[in-house]
């Protein structure tokens, strides 16, 4: 039989940092393609520890069926926590435990998006999330992304141009892949022209716990007193990704139809899973913990760079990032992004070109992405010498 | 602001099933709506042995982000088991591992269908999948369910007519909520009319292992040498719903587009979770536990039947199932079936009317549908005879 696939998904490739991942799963591969927390920052023994308290004191809660929305203890734990934290959530929010943040884009776009209506983008973005967006046959509308976030100007003519636009999807914090963080001047503007446009807001913030330099600048859902944002929250990359748990913090109503959505999809995200997470909200020492990770990720954000300066400054530039995973890097106009990117496959060290990350993947780019959290420092050293030699 | 839903999910209502759930986690209603397993049937012992090995043994396997495809070694274990166990899979199949069987549906359906096409459904069947093809906009169309499956003549009416036909959507195994076996005799002609249609079919089979009389009857993936089968396995009735894993069973080349889809939706299904039922798979006596559920099951089953028998006969009407979780009984046509559950509820039992489970939800029904593998012994008792109060 010649299988007929839906429109949305015969156009769509796989997403191309996840078959790179299926490459480098070979542990020979020097990983700046990735986005995996480093090995050393999970709480192993941490970890073994609740999920054997959790199991011997509650296993039926454990294994059993449980609502939609989240494990009610962890649902309060969450509020309580990025309500002290970060000052996020007000009477009208609900909030539901998803399967990791991916799954906020999956159920946002879901429940607000019709085939042809518009998502307006960072560009360049996250893969995961713009693949997502496409997959509902959604038009990207990409707005450039300056140092200070995005380009307010081209911002405004998208609003006022686009149609059916249904929400802006921003990652404020540490920008994926860019680095770049929105400054708090840029947030007051997105946020204000949103309302001026009636459009809603996605806000995505896996790495805003993870700043190694400068100071915390409040979220956009920190001062949405009208009820436009959604705001994305994720373990993955300050507990684990592989337990895939995160969240949505959103306007009830918003919140009420991401629910149906997830009541189709998955039922709801695993109860060892979220028992898990509000073991660790409840009983764990996070700032400890977080600051461990800052001193991993400040680390290896400094070995590379440095690497990169005595190495192949002239060659690639970029703008240290304050946090995050990822440095953004420009090559010379006529450097050949991917051929340099295979090149560097053929010696085994993988990354991303830049053009992946594109709202319009036939657009010309001259970047690479690179990790810093997944290699080793040993690797880091080996990998950015590995980039020199290919440089010319 | 006015929020502004998609066209899909606006019209979706929450899962009168997951809406009941929710009330009947008071713990004083007796549980004959949901369907969860008994919670005896967890062997949390060992699931607590097991965790705690693999968190031992490989903890950064467990939280580290994993390829969407799933835990390759539960890939494996899986295609043995089910290949050994009941002839499934061939050389062009490939399979996935899903959260739950509930995101085969999810996965399965935003690869096949564009909006308008047709599901074509048993009506009654499982209100989770039926809303999942909702939610894709797809239409569908329901076929009567007779005591040994699908009302064939029917069907072939429904091929004949029905436009852009995407796959024919069945329960085999003690279908949810009618209980009723498909015969060999028409999985075959299922299977030849599919074909001749060219139609695919989606096996839903999260109750095959549940057979607690009579003699298993094959699969139709069993017999798919053309390719036009997608199944569907869980993990949820047979070791934990909690842990939500489950798998596809596909041709390649559906699986790959369901993979490009599970990409943009969870990322993958979480590893520790995956890992778990690997274990249990490899190193577990599966039959033995099997026979264990099948001993409780028959138990309870026999037991509802035994007071319907005494206490409702002439009142209730059903087909005892040879398996599964579910009886569904026929009240008399004018016995007002919304008020006799209202009426149930406020006496604390808790049920479903059967025109939740229709594909045309405004369709008369005088069905009721009660679940045995929930409830305690003692509130099975009890409950029936609440039951028997209300009738007059």
């Amino acid at each position: 039989m010649d299988y007929i696939f839906s429109n949305k998904i015969s156009s769509l490739k796989p997403s191309a940092i996840r078959e790179i991942l299926k490459v480098t799963s070979d542990p020979s591969f020097i990983p700046f393609a990735a986005g995996n927390p480093a090995p050393e920052a999970f709480p192993t023994e941490d970890i073994r520890a609740m999920t054997d308290k959790i199991l011997r004191e509650n296993p039926v809660n454990a294994l059993q069926y449980g609502v939609t929305e989240g494990y009610p203890p962890l649902r309060e734990a969450v509020r309580e926590f990025i309500k002290d934290k970060y000052s996020l959530g007000n009477e009208n929010d609900s909030l539901i435990i998803t399967s990791g943040a991916q799954q906020v884009m999956d159920l946002a776009t879901k429940a607000l998006c019709n085939e042809g209506d518009t998502v307006i983008c960072e560009s360049p973005s996250f893969i995961g999330s713009l693949n997502c967006f496409r997959s509902y046959s959604a038009r990207l509308a990409g707005v450039r992304v300056e140092n200070d976030g995005m380009d307010f100007e081209m911002l405004e003519q998208t609003l006022k141009t686009a149609e059916n636009a249904r929400f802006i999807y921003t990652i404020p914090n540490f920008q994926n892949p860019s680095g770049v963080t929105m400054s708090l001047e840029k947030r007051k503007k997105v946020y204000e022209l949103a309302l001026k446009y009636g459009v809603l807001i996605v806000e995505d913030n896996p790495y805003g716990d993870l700043r190694v330099s400068g100071v915390d600048i409040p979220s956009i859902k920190s001062f949405d007193t009208e009820n436009i944002v959604i705001y994305a929250g994720s373990f993955s990359k300050i507990l684990s990704p592989g337990l895939r748990v995160g969240f949505a913090l959103a306007p009830s109503e918003i919140i009420a139809k991401m629910v149906v959505c997830k009541q189709t999809s998955d039922v709801h995200t695993p109860l060892l899973n979220q028992m898990l997470v509000y073991e660790w909200l409840k009983n764990y020492a996070i700032e400890k913990h977080l600051d461990y990770l800052r001193g991993i990720y400040k680390r290896k954000l400094d070995l590379m760079c440095e690497g990169l300066d005595s190495s192949l400054s002239g060659f690639l530039d970029y703008q240290k990032p304050e946090g995050g995973l990822f440095i953004w890097c420009s090559l010379p106009e006529n450097a050949g992004v991917m051929d340099y990117c295979k090149k560097a496959a053929e010696r085994k060290v993988a990354m991303v070109p830049g053009s992946a990350f594109l709202t319009d993947a036939n657009e010309a780019d001259n970047h690479i992405r690179l990790n810093f959290s997944t290699p080793t420092d040993e690797n880091i050293v080996k990998g950015i010498n590995i980039l020199k030699d290919l440089k010319l």
